[in-house]
C-alpha cells in the first residue's frame, strides 16, 4: 500500500522513443527512488502507456513542485502525465437505492483500510439504507427522485458533491439513469456496477435474462459510466457457476457476490491509480 | 463410469405425484438396483426431470425387455423416457475445417477413455487434419464445400452419417453451417463450440469483437445447434481471463484452452445421458 | 428455498436394494410429493447416501408423525434417518475475536434471508465485535479467555449455547481452540473457517506460510472441527490467485473475499440439510 | 510475441537508485525503443527486479556487442543481468514416461507456435509414447531405467542433453527422480508438472492422498526441480472443482487437464523469459 510519501504517475502518449530514459532520469536527478514500473505499448493502435510509483524522503522536493516540473516535461515531450500524491486520498461518494450488499461491503472495506479513499457521503433516492452509512459513520443525504424532479434532484445531487469535494462516484446498484450532463462532467469518474457479464444481458433485470437464456455462468461488470447505457469502458469482470436448479431468486443470491467483489476490486483499483482508458479500453496496471 | 450391465433413464414430465415412487417400484420388483437418482422439479414451469443409473444382474431382464416394459409404463404415466444401455456407446462423427486443437483433443481423450462413446469417423471441409485422425486411426472423410456445391455436399455429408449410424454430430471449430433441414432432423444430437461467452460476441470473430469491446474475460460456449445462429440450448461455458496486454491473437491462443475442455465437457455429458432440454434450457445431471 | 410445508431426508446405510423403492412407495401412498431426490452410492465403500425433499400439503401427516413413521422404516431397514422440517430452522450461534468480516458477512446474509437459519447470539472473548452484533440486533455475549479461565469460560459458552438451544455453532475466525470434551460433543455441528487450503498450511499463520512457500493460489477451507486441529472434514474449500508482489498484508486482504464467501457457503449448505459425513468426507447434495 | 529484432532484459539487484534511470538512458543513447518494463521491488527483502523488453532496428547495435556493454553496466552497477535475444529460441527437451497428456498437449502448442521454444527431443524410460513424438516429427530417446542402471542412464540422458544443446528440461510426468547432481546442474532449469497443489500432498499418489482427505478442489503444480523433492520454487499452481461423486479415477481424469494447462504456463512463461528466481519464490513478469 501508499504510505505518505509516495506518488503515481499515470502517463500516455503517442508511442515514441525515450520517455522512459527522460521520466527516470528526471527522478535520478532529483534523488527520487523509482519503486514500480508498469509500461507497455499497444501494438495495435502504438499508444503508450505507463504507471510509475516514486518515493521522495521527507524534505525532498514537495508535491506541488513535483507536480509543476512534470507539466513542464508533459508539455515538453507531448505527454499526458496524471500525478497523484499519496497523501491525497481520492474523495468517493457512493450512490444506492435500496439493495444493502454493495455499500455494505464497499463501507466496510473502506473501514479495514483495504480502499485508497475517503468515502465521505453516501446518497440515495430512498432512506431504507441510512442506518448503514450511520453504523460506519458516514454521512447519509437522502435525495428522492421523481419522474417530475429528476432535474432538481440531480442539482441536489451535484451541490452534495461539490459540498465534499468528490472525486470519484460509485454506483453501488443505483437504480436512476444519470442526465448526459452529468455523466459527460464526471468522464471516466463515474464507476457502475452491472449485474451481467457484458456486453450480454445489458439493460433491466439481467438475472431474468441470464436465466430464460440458460446460461451456465452469471457475472458482474463494473466499469465507467458513459453516454450509453450499460456501454462504457469495462474495468472489472467475475462470473459464477450457475445450474439449471437456480431460480432466478438463486442467480440473484450468487450474483451479488460476484457483484460486490467486482465493484470493490474497480474502486480499489481507480483509488490506487490503476486505471487508464485508452479508447474504449481500461489498461489495469498490475 | 458406466460398466456393462447399467443403463440410464431420463425422464420427464409435467410434474405429477409418484413417478419416483412407480419408478422405483418397478425396479425393485425385477431386483434392478438403483446406483444413482438425481431428480427435480422445475419451480418455474413444473417441470419433473430424473436421471437414474440402474445396474442389472448378467442373466436378468435384458435391455430390450426393459426398454419395452418401461416405454409401457411411460404411456400409461404420460411421461416421456429415454433408456440407454452403457453397452451401446452412442457413435460420434466429429466435423472440424483446419483448426486442430479441439479435434486432437477429442480424439486424445476418446483414446484415454474418457469419453462414453465411440468416434467412427472424422469429416472434415479441407485435407488439413486428415493425419490427425490417422494417427488415432479414425476414418477421416474429405468433403469440399464451395458456395455452389452446399447442397450436393451436405447429402454426401448425411451418407456418411447414415454409413456409420452416427447418433451424435459434433461440430469443432467447423466453419460452415449447415442447412436447416439437418438442424431440424438432428433437434439436439448436434453440439458445436462457440468461442465466446453467449450471448455476448454470437457470430463472427468473437475474439475481435472481444477485443474492441474490451472485455476483461474470455469465455466459449459448448451448445446444441438449432435455426438461429449461436441461438441454441447452452449446456456448457467457461471463461479464462484477459488483460488490455492480450492482442487478438493472445485471446485466440488462451481461448482455445477454453473451447477444447468445454466442447469435451459438453461432449462426455452428452454421452453419459446427463444431458435433456427443457424449453430453450439444457439440464445437466451431475 | 423451502417452505413451510417441506422437509428434508438424509439417509445413509450399507447399500441395499429397494431403499428408493420403499421411501418413495413410503411418501406416496401418503400423498406426500416428491421435489427433489439426490441419491448415490459410494462405488468405493458401498455406502448408500440420499437426500429427499418432500412436499406436504396443509393438514395432511403432521411433521411429529412423519417422523415416527420414518423412524420406525429406518428401523425396519437398518437405515440412519434424519428428518429436517423446514419449520424448524437450525439455531446458530457465531463465535468469534477480533476480525469483522467473516462475522459483518454472515449477519448480513442472514439477514437478507440467503441463510436457513436463525442467528441467535453471537459470542466472542472480546468486546470489539459488539457493535456488529447490535447493528442485526442480535444478543451478543462476552466471555473472556485467559489461560486460567479456559475451563470456566468454557462452562459459560455452554450456558449460553444451552439457553438458546442452538444447534449449530460457526467459529467465524474465531482464535480461541475449544477443548475436545466440548467438540466430541458437539460431533459435525462446529464449522470453522481456516485460512488456507487444507492440508496445506495447516495450524497457525497460513497466509504467512503461504508467502514463505511462494504459492500462486492462496485459499480457505471451511471443515467440520473434531479433535485434530484443522483436520476435520471439509465440506468447502476456494482459492485465489496471488502473485509476487503480494505482501502478506496483500495476501490476508485477498483471502478475507475467499473466507467469507467459503464459509457462508458451508453454513449455508448445513443449514438446507445438504451435508452428511461419511467417514471422513462430507458429502455435499447440489 | 517476439519478433526477430527484439530482446529481454531480466535484471535483479539489491535495492538501489537510479537502476532503471541508468538502463532507460543507456538504450535511449543507443536508440534502442523500449517496448515493455515491469519492474518492483520486494518490500519485506528489498530486491530489485525487472524486465525490459527492447526492440532494436535493423543495422543497429549487434546482439553481441549489446550484451558486452551491458554486462559492463551490470559490473559497474552491481546488477545482475541476463539479456535474451528473441532470434535465440531456448532448445528444450521433453522427458516423460507412459502418460501422454502433458507431452502431447506440449508439442501440440510447440507446433501451433504458442511456446517461444524449440523442443529438440523427447526422451523416455519407456517406449509408448514415441509415436506421439514421431507424428509431430520430434526425434524420440528411449532410455531405460533401471534400479541398476540408473547412473549409466543418466549418463546416457546427459549425452542427449549436451548433442542437442538443450537450454530447458521440462518433465512432463517423467515418473525418475534425477540426481542431485544433474538437479544442481540444471537449478532453474528443469520445470517439473506436479498433480497436487503443493505443498499439499508432496510425494506419491496426490490423488490418492486428496481423495482420501475428502478435499473439494484438486489442483496441479509447475514447479523448478531442487533437491528437495516437490520442493523447488512454485511457478504456476491452478484447481479445479471435485465433488464426493468423484473416484479417484475421475479425479485423475479431471486432474490432467489441470497438469496440462498449468505446465504448458510455466514452459511458455519461461520460455518468454518471464520469470527470474527470488529466494524460494519465483516472480512472474505479467
Amino acid at each position: 500500500m501508499s504510505t505518505s510519501n509516495q506518488a503515481t504517475l499515470l502517463v500516455s502518449s503517442l508511442d515514441r522513443r525515450g520517455i522512459v530514459a527522460r521520466l527516470a532520469s528526471f527522478m535520478h536527478e532529483r534523488g527520487i527512488n523509482i519503486i514500480q514500473v508498469d509500461q507497455s505499448v499497444d501494438a495495435e493502435h502504438g499508444d503508450f502507456r505507463m504507471r510509475m510509483v516514486i518515493e521522495t524522503e521527507f524534505g525532498q522536493t514537495p508535491g506541488a513542485q513535483l507536480e509543476e516540473e512534470l507539466e513542464a516535461v508533459a508539455r515538453d515531450e507531448g505527454l499526458k502525465i496524471r500525478v497523484n500524491l499519496s497523501q491525497a486520498k481520492p474523495k468517493v461518494a457512493i450512490l444506492c437505492t435500496k439493495e444493502p450488499h454493495c455499500l455494505q461491503d464497499l463501507l466496510q472495506r473502506h473501514e479495514s483500510g483495504e480502499l485508497n479513499c475517503t468515502v465521505c457521503v453516501v446518497v440515495s433516492n430512498h432512506g431504507q439504507l441510512a442506518s448503514i452509512a450511520d453504523f460506519f459513520d458516514i454521512p447519509f443525504v437522502h435525495i428522492p427522485v421523481t419522474p417530475d424532479s429528476k432535474t432538481a434532484s440531480e442539482h441536489e445531487l451535484k451541490k452534495v458533491l461539490e459540498e465534499h469535494s468528490v472525486d470519484l462516484i460509485v454506483l453501488a446498484r443505483y437504480m436512476q439513469i444519470l442526465s448526459a450532463d452529468l455523466v459527460a462532467e464526471w468522464t471516466h469518474r463515474i464507476i457502475n456496477i452491472h449485474h451481467s457479464f457484458l456486453p450480454a444481458f445489458a439493460g433491466a433485470s439481467p438475472y431474468r435474462q441470464a436465466h430464460e437464456r440458460g446460461v451456465k455462468l452469471i457475472g458482474a461488470t463494473a466499469h465507467y459510466v458513459d453516454a450509453e447505457l450499460d456501454g462504457g469502458p469495462i474495468i472489472a469482470q467475475d462470473v459464477i457457476a450457475c445450474s439449471h436448479r437456480d431460480s432466478i431468486t438463486d442467480l440473484a443470491r450468487k450474483g451479488r457476490d460476484v457483484e460486490r467483489t467486482t465493484l470493490a476490486r474497480a474502486v480499489r483499483w481507480h483509488t490506487e491509480n490503476r486505471l487508464m482508458v485508452q479508447g474504449d479500453r481500461v489498461v489495469v496496471f498490475g
